[in-house]
């Protein structure tokens, strides 16, 4: 842990910050648990690009300690709609998302996020990482259930400098994991979170209207249904 | 695994080379074992970046199926003496090189550069990355060390939508894990490794003259005296 200026400890943190619902929910959440935030943002080839102004607003909305966008091109790796000439499925409701994993998965994108916020943590020297993955409104991505970032932690402790000293044990965070969208939604409001300034669409019209009918905007409609709240983002149609 | 245009499996792996001995020979290694190569080297900010060029030519000398070279910028988040403007230590033997994780010491590089050669392994249908790691002449680095290798590799299963297919195990190789430095300086010129090709130094010359005094250029030297061999790289002074 870092010393403030006036001698006590400060807790700092990094905070995957995409932009979307889920990751501004993940800020506020570490904020209120007394969190000094560094959010980090990735600019990775991403099609929906659009998320980076929205990751930067909501940074500065919340006051972080700072933010950073570092890119790395998992474009020329391709595998992705979101990173290739892959259409983005469209469905008319949840019920209708396909089963196993979407086209929208990105090879090893947490693992290479999380590996990068693991860099930045060990420098600033942040033992807490916090990642808005959710395991019950469930993506189907790999990377976003629980076994897999037990995984993460336990090889971070062991990847770097300051997992093998005395006492210091690098977590990765993630308060959203057993939470339904409504639950998300519900708590982020409690604390302040903006969602007029998130954006949550993988295709996204070129100034930011989200589609209305991608798998994230689904979820993300259904969640603001469920918790019986109007979401203050307009959608194409 | 990927088919070959006459039908029959094609073993393919993705190899980290970063231009220097070790990598070097690993390359040679998995040829030697019947993988068809898909090489990744890293601009990361590296002040060494006279590396990859290096790297170019050994893959394309060795006949690699492709070579990458991905941009990743660790320069950012900073805290190395290779990233950073930070003097890289010298000695003037291995036993004068300091003890602990050295200033060298890029923080969570391997799991990084690991995590981009997985997404990339899953994109190409390879199943094993090698890695030039070693822990006898060993560096000091955290990632460098078996328990590291074995934690990603099950962290990389569950990460990955080929790790959770059945019959697909991700496996990251590291041969040269137990030898030492002269047992691999033997093992590539037995399978024929061009070892002028390749910079190990942490601070070379503008034109890639190598130090001598770095710790990596003094584990290289001692390798060669120890195998009997002298190495076919000029040294400053």
């Amino acid at each position: 842990m870092a010393l403030k200026s006036d001698g006590a400890r400060e807790k700092r943190a990094v905070v995957l910050l995409s932009g979307g619902l889920d990751s501004s929910t993940v800020l506020a959440i570490a904020q209120s648990q007394g969190y000094v935030v560094y959010s980090l943002s990735f600019d990775y080839g991403q099609s929906h690009r659009i998320e980076l102004a929205a990751a930067a607003r909501i940074a500065e909305r919340a006051g972080v300690a700072q933010h950073r966008i570092i890119r790395v091109d998992l474009r020329s790796f391709g595998g992705s709609a979101l990173t290739d000439e892959i259409a983005v499925p469209k469905a008319r409701s949840v019920a209708e998302i396909g089963t196993g994993v979407p086209v929208t998965y990105v090879p090893a994108r947490n693992t290479v996020f999380l590996s990068l916020a693991l860099a930045w943590a060990e420098v600033i020297g942040a033992a807490d990482i916090f990642i808005g993955v959710n395991a019950l409104d469930y993506s189907g991505y790999p990377d976003c259930r629980p076994e897999f970032i037990r995984a993460f932690e336990e090889m971070a402790n062991l990847a770097t400098k300051v997992g093998t000293e005395d006492g210091v044990r690098l977590r990765i965070r993630t308060p959203l994991i057993e939470m339904s969208k409504s639950q998300i939604i519900h708590a982020g409001l409690a604390l302040g979170v903006d969602y007029s300034l998130t954006t949550s669409c993988y295709d996204p019209s070129a100034t930011g209207v989200p589609c209305g009918q991608c798998d994230a905007c689904l979820l993300r409609l259904k969640g603001f249904a469920e918790a019986g709240r109007t979401d203050p983002l307009g959608y194409k149609g």
